[in-house]
């Protein structure tokens, strides 16, 4: 956020009327810097200064805005240049316009504009988001492959204005189906009499529109695209997703990743974390902290399960909170590394058994360690503990050593193997969220040692 | 990964010499598919098909090979083309290269190279890992601004074949300076007499070669680049970042973020999860997992200084994995999403006052709801549990209760707010992962625990 300082002196500008030095500003700056100034005035001031710069500047300073900022300037009365606007913007900027306004608003601003224009807004709102449609951009250029290059360029240059991306240009048959791709780079490099069958490329990478929209960033991601087209079954090209949008997409996809491995459920906000009202976050958290908390209550019936041994040994209250943690970070550590090997394709479900014999090794190697860290603290930290006289401090040590290198073996090898699990049942990612396998190996680990305590000190 | 029947089919083609039925199986793959099926052959056979298709092809298909294919394709007896093929690979992806190769095959290699081309990958090679000039790539189009468009168009046609990108063309002035940008739409939109000087944007986004890697992504992902330029600090052009290194920075960064979460430590490993040995998996959990167990020890050593009040209600115990999961669970998810918001730009360090509003509210939500189940669970589930005669079931729930609902309060407060305190003092981000948090919330946790029984019930 720029320094805002500045608004009161654009205001007074503004005030003055002096709009030369207002333009000489506006042509200095950055289309993104003026949408975070503009966006500390009011709207009637935003819409006199968006009315000093060109079409195509002002549509692009206008999609830099926040929606809510878009959406306080286009719901008031009607300004002049609005359709100018509406028509200049990008497709799927504008969809997503639409999407966010009142139903009386987006009515009123739809009958400005040509039926044409209408029916892409109507169109590009009625796909389910989340998909490759609900996010694409109709806004693509494309070319007819018995076209010469020389009359394709004009074409091109003909267009380029209202066009998301003229970098990759699509070939379409006379059914508007995708039949080639060609790149500005060949497009100008090719001699001007070539056709473009001659410099098109057939094997086009693509996407459906009912198509996951992470799919389609994969793909850009994979094949280093500037843009990714869009068909329908048919085949028919509907729209473009582009590699901007393919950041944004991977951006929110690693959001819900990292808010599902903590057990906070719901889709990705739109708003930013202090936009958010706290009872929404409350929703957003409250379902799995209960879940959990009632589930936790099972390990407690364990222990009760145990009380015979409890009282008659309280020391091993002691390192009841040592046993739980480690299990837990290493069950998390594992199901981490595993989350997110699965989400970069690094492996598939069916490498289960490759991956419980790698989580054996490394789980045994943090098992001797931590195991051999505990024997040795317990014999020189509990000296002065109270210990019933038939056993010795070193058997209990022994107990607890042996106790944690099972909890440590156990709980990498479940961490490891529930989230491949749930991906082959395709199960909420949440229930192999970190704190829901914190619960589940707390349960084990606590079974562990106390039938560990009973079977080596035979109490 | 393709269906790997083809590679006997791709073997047979080969020795029976039918390279016209290769040509054309090479001609309809993508690049990326064929560097895929290859990975599949040795180095030999490799070699053979890779020469069958033109030097533009052939290093794009060498490009998309994995990194351990790159090296031993280059690492053997010197083969046919391989000038040509180092000649003609993204600088970048050649320097990359050439960071991997033993030191004899680099020199043995460079020798082939002209001189400037030498000197090239000795500089890429030069900067630190992580910086924007350690991933950059020197295979820029530039433009001079006393030039006219129409002979710009020409040069850049001429070198269109040698540079990464040409959608982006740099303008600099005769000491190298970076001073404009033109789009190569805007300079096939632009007359041909028109001088470069009047169509050129001299507000340019750019990053230094020593910033961070991470900032570069993140200006492309803000500006929607397509490149971004990088300069030194005399301004002088160095190199770009394309839009899909950004890509590649920006889940190279979600992974670490995830990594340490988790307290997972260390840099994010460029092999895949199976090809990583244990050993070095174990390298990065077991520092963290040990750390945090020892200080774990000191959650017991807490429980052990309230030992009188345990031995005399045993029934305590059975509701300590119930608190300190719950605990443990509302601080990480405070953090997860208070971390992940600092990450996004969507709150700075000097916010902390609403972020503890904000967090109070959702806090207090959630202890009450919690408070309110635990109290009713103890007095339904707790019926046959023997307790001392001077105290009433009913008191022991709401001592739990009273504690649990202070526990969500202050480790959400806690969760939220050390994320915060360590971006400020620049600490590592793994002393505020989910399992590091944990510990500390359980310390908290059996402390409020039966500090609040002593006072509640006076034992």
């Amino acid at each position: 956020m720029k320094n805002p300082i500045l608004v009161p002196e654009l205001r007074d500008l503004l005030k003055r009327k002096r709009f030369t030095i207002l333009r000489s500003f506006l042509a200095e700056q950055h289309e993104k810097e003026i949408a975070e100034y503009l966006s500390l005035l009011n709207p009637e001031e935003i819409w006199k200064i968006l009315n000093l710069v060109d079409a195509y500047r002002r549509s692009e300073i206008f999609t830099y805005m926040d929606m809510d900022v878009q959406v306080s300037l286009v719901s008031g009365p009607l300004k002049k240049n609005i359709t100018e606007l509406l028509m200049q913007m990008s497709h799927d900027d504008r969809a997503d316009l639409f999407q966010h306004l009142e139903k009386d608003v987006a009515d009123k601003l739809l009958l400005l504009l040509p039926l044409d224009e209408r029916y892409d807004i109507i169109n590009l709102t009625s796909y389910s988001e989340g998909t490759a449609g609900a996010i694409m951009t109709t806004d693509f250029a494309t070319l007819v492959e018995d076209d010469a290059v020389e009359k394709s360029i004009k074409k091109i240059r003909r267009e380029a204005p209202s066009r998301e991306t003229i970098y990759y240009i699509y070939v379409t048959d006379q059914h508007e189906k995708l039949i080639g791709f060609v790149s500005l780079r060949n497009l100008i490099l090719a001699r001007p009499k070539q056709k473009i069958s001659s410099i098109m490329k057939s094997e086009v990478i693509y996407a459906y529109v009912d198509d996951d929209q992470e799919k389609a960033a994969q793909l850009i991601e994979e094949y280093d695209l500037i843009a990714l087209p869009i068909v329908d079954y048919n085949n028919r090209l509907c729209g473009i997703i582009t590699h901007d949008d393919a950041i944004d997409i991977i951006r929110e996809e690693q959001t819900e990743d990292m808010e599902r491995l903590m057990a906070i459920s719901g889709r990705v906000e739109e708003k930013t974390y202090l936009d958010v009202p706290a009872f929404v976050h409350f929703k957003k958290r409250v379902f799995w902290v209960v879940t959990l908390g009632i589930l936790s209550l099972l390990t407690g019936l364990i222990i009760q399960g145990f009380q015979d041994t409890l009282e008659s040994l309280i020391i091993l209250t002691f390192y009841m909170p040592m046993l739980t943690a480690t299990g837990g970070n290493t069950g998390s550590q594992a199901a981490t590394v595993v989350l997110r090997a699965l989400a970069l394709n690094e492996l598939n479900p069916t490498d289960i058994l490759k991956v419980i014999w790698k989580e054996l090794s490394i789980s045994i190697l943090l098992a001797l360690c931590l195991g051999a860290i505990t024997y040795f603290r317990v014999l020189l930290m509990s000296g002065n503990t109270t210990i019933p006289p038939i056993l010795t401090l070193q058997s209990i040590a022994t107990v607890i050593g042996i106790a944690l290198t099972i909890q440590v073996v156990w709980s990498t090898l479940f961490g490891a193997v529930i989230p491949i699990i749930a991906t082959r049942l395709k199960l909420d990612p949440a229930v192999v969220s970190s704190p829901a396998l914190t619960t589940f190996v707390d349960m084990g680990g606590i079974a562990i040692y106390f039938t560990t305590a009973k079977i080596v000190l035979g109490i």
